[in-house]
């Protein structure tokens, strides 16, 4: 009989609820608020892999505030897995030896603390990852033992209503639940009867009510107010000289006042370019709240969400035409799929970022910060497994493969991937460089790889305020040079271009100004914008949208 | 009041739930046998988009059935999305008009049905997708409006028990649910208690008992004693000349006599090579039985699965700590999921093609047939999106970029992708081809691109019985042209070589004969195989898999 052997997990499982079931405060799976860390103390060992939802929105906070909390001497040398380090007590247990190992995705307003902790040798990172790449390595290498997820409500059984931010939650839970996994999860409430279940409770351990609603940050809101009249002009280059130009009708647009400005003059300046119905009509995205004057303008057929937006409930609720929702009537979102959509189901994907150098080459990684990049590789990387075709993908490939031979010559689409700067950032740092900050990150932090957010490679269309570069267009690495240059205005990169390669680019339309679109600048105002400030963003929702209260500033 | 305008697909949902209610035969959310084909005439509209799962292993066979026998005077041109086309049912529809539009991933048995049906105008084919694909246009430009499924039980309440082959229906069902659809179920059997909940009664409306079980096809079983010694000469290659070379830890294979002799050598020749704990730990794959050696040597770590294979269940049950498994011991399968773990959590993609062209590029379509590729293209692509270095990632990657310029040049991993072939395949067909039939098939069928399964540019090695091409290490066209005709033996495309620069690729390691792997070929026995018959496989798990009666050939 060897076959105990076989079923390690499932014996260690048994073990572990046992331990769980002799602590006071258990009621089924319901556990009371004061019995969380005993709860974890129980169930967790030395060593283990945890997954801690910590999202790009959505956080398991309570957990993360019991997991400080754990006796060090029973529970430490954590194998952590997890999306976002948002909170300081992601990196807390860090700190008391509680966690040792980290592997990530984004790591945002703890990326300077992150890179200190590195330094100080506190934390050992296995890897920064793209979301969709975290997901698929927790089902081949990196199995969480543990999951710590959070949802809005569980009934008296344990089943779970995630409701509109279910966000990474469907991925972890499946993933530890099939593994012979724990899982457990806080809840804002106890209730009878849920709105809908997203998670059977056969799936999940243990049910723990948090003191408080977990935190969910409004990240994809933008105060239209803040939009710059050159953000106006880019905007306005973006939809004539890319989206109407390649007939873009699916996309993702990343975060940031640069595609606000874009969505808001859908309905403006693209309607007056008679674009209605061309381009813009399905979307993986959250649900921005500038999105809303183009959804009432008819210009919006779909969109799926990652994760919701605070704020923007009842507006989805009457809008559920638009949005994926369930019987209840709120979103539903999921982060996995999403991602999935933003990678096989779009022709384009557009971003910001803070640097690109000559080859192309851009990261968000500056110096003292290990940030990661969150969902931008899966999206904003030519999807080589995709085999539908639409015109604005078939487009994009055959510009990037005419005259060319053998392999890199055969027929193929190819995904629009756009960075959208402008020239000079916050503190007159130029966005464009001879050398990204990444390359001396990779040496202190001891990297395999220097960690850029997307590859030259993979970049179709830098736009800046002086004009578009069409990197599909250049058949040398010089061209490509000549082309960033061209475009990278009065930075030092800028500045060094060639002037005649440059004009030259310009007349085969490598290169595109303002005015070889027929936009003239001056019309870039922001009376263009649908929404000028987020009480138009309100009326325009028809008083559906209500902004959390530091956005209320009217 | 224009909120009734932004909620039709609710509207239109219940228009549809009300007219099933008044049918007989309904009894909650469960509905008669009998009462299937009035269920899909209330809930059914012309012009509907309707996903059939029609997956790789399992059938929502009932449901096609009884979609072919609604009347095509009240349902008709409905636009079909479903994974695979397996039955003949999944085409009388097109011939009788129920349905109209086809999108879809794969066609194996009705791939010649399909091209005279495109050929005599009686289908539009949107396109073909590779799995994950598809999946993600369902919550893009793609969603189902009904969705037709199969699950093993419900409960009274209709919660579903998807059980082993869960394959593909949470992605369809989620993408159904949340977006006014209809999800309709068929089961085997309806109990008092689920052995778990895979699916939340919320997310379905019917469930109606099947008269019979769902059709299962073991396709991934392979009788071991039909592998020939040329392909253990081709395993052993693998084995030495890439897993081991470069350190081959997690990766998928595809279906094939090829790639379970590979599974079948690593107890016995991997061992011999000292390989085991180095190589092959950890898969995205289906259970397959020539993997039990492996697994009863230690070999293996873990196994995410797409689906399950017929009579693997109770050694599934024993071994969960290798498979992922419920709470209740069987097998929780999911495809989206483990085609994302095949995309981004695998180092190697192996896999077997029909045609090669000069340029590497390889494809399955030939003529007269539209079959389609499943899940190659997803798996056989570089994942451009991820971030996490691995060994074997970056020594490919390393191969490939070394003395590039430019972003061609910057470092970079890369997922290796091996086409394992024959030179010559059944009927003295050759392997090798000036000209794929994908170019013929395209003007056929009026395709936009040629039905490639997986370019060349994505190709990191050609493995024959000649030896192994490392195309990572060609440095210009000509140079690929030939690594690709000097593994080419004695088709046409392989007498053609130039003998002297394919000498020169091979003093460079770009070309490796099996003797220059340190392998004899008289070494390459059936003896090597670890299991030579379905009976060694049985004896080899204990007694524990139970291969369906077609195998039991003793």
């Amino acid at each position: 009989m060897n076959a105990p052997a076989w079923n390690r997990r499932d014996q260690q499982r048994r073990e572990r609820l046992s331990r769980a079931a002799s602590l006071s405060g258990l009621n089924g799976r319901l556990v009371a608020t004061a019995a969380a860390v005993p709860l974890l103390e129980a169930v967790l060992q030395p060593g283990d892999r945890v997954c801690l939802e910590g999202n790009n929105q959505k956080q398991a906070d309570f957990l993360a505030q019991a997991l400080t909390q754990v006796d060090p001497q029973r529970v430490h040398d954590l194998h952590m897995v997890q999306s976002v380090l948002a909170l300081p007590e992601h990196l807390d247990v860090f700190d008391s030896g509680i966690a040792k190992r980290l592997d990530f995705s984004f790591s945002g307003p703890q990326g300077a603390r992150l890179a200190k902790l590195v330094g100080s040798g506190g934390i050992e990172i296995g890897a920064i990852h793209t979301y969709l790449e975290l997901f698929a390595r927790y089902f081949v290498d990196l199995t969480p033992k543990v999951a710590l997820v959070a949802a809005h409500a569980a009934d008296r059984q344990g089943n779970l209503y995630t409701g509109p931010n279910t966000e990474d939650t469907p991925a972890i839970v499946e993933a530890t639940a099939f593994s012979g996994g724990i899982v457990i999860a806080q809840v804002n409430e106890i209730v009878d009867v849920l709105p809908r279940i997203d998670i059977p409770a056969d799936w999940v351990d243990f049910v723990v009510q948090a003191p408080r609603p977990n935190l969910i940050e409004p990240l994809f809101t933008r105060d239209p107010a803040q939009i710059s009249e050159i953000q106006v002009l880019m905007a306005m280059m973006a939809i004539k000289g890319i989206y109407a130009e390649y007939g873009v009708q699916r996309l993702n647009h990343g975060i940031g006042f640069d595609t606000a400005a874009i969505e808001l003059l859908l309905p403006t300046y693209g309607e007056s370019l008679g674009l209605k119905g061309q381009i813009c009509k399905h979307w993986a995205l959250n649900p921005h709240p500038a999105l809303i004057p183009a959804i009432e303008a008819g210009w919006v057929e779909s969109v799926h969400s990652f994760g919701s937006e605070l704020g923007m409930e009842d507006y989805i609720r009457a809008r559920s035409d638009v949005f994926f929702t369930g019987a209840d009537g709120s979103l539903r979102s999921n982060r996995a799929f999403c991602q999935a959509a933003g990678h096989y189901a779009c022709d384009l994907f557009i971003g910001s970022t803070l640097q690109i150098d000559l080859q192309g080459n851009s990261s968000t990684a500056t110096l003292g910060r290990i940030a990661g990049f969150g969902g931008a590789p899966n999206m904003g990387a030519d999807a080589r497994g995709r085999r539908h075709a639409s015109p604005a993908w078939l487009k994009a490939g055959e510009q990037a493969r005419a005259g060319r031979q053998g392999a890199a010559g055969t027929p193929r689409g190819q995904k629009l991937v756009v960075q959208m700067v402008e020239t000079f950032r916050e503190h007159m740092q130029p966005a464009f460089v001879e050398r990204l900050d990444a390359w001396t990150l990779q040496e202190q932090a001891r990297m395999d790889l220097p960690p850029i957010m997307i590859y030259g490679e993979d970049v179709t269309h830098i736009l800046t305020e002086e004009g578009i570069a069409n990197l599909l267009l250049c058949r040398s690495d010089e061209e490509r040079e000549q082309a960033i240059r061209g475009v990278a205005g009065y930075t030092a990169v800028g500045l060094a271009r060639d002037a005649r390669m440059v004009e030259n680019l310009r007349d085969r339309g490598v290169i595109k100004r303002p005015i070889d679109l027929g936009i003239d600048s001056r019309d870039a105002t922001r009376n263009l914008l649908a929404a000028r400030s987020m009480r138009d963003l309100v009326r325009a929702s028809g008083g559906l949208y209500s902004p959390p209260k530091r956005f209320r500033n009217w």
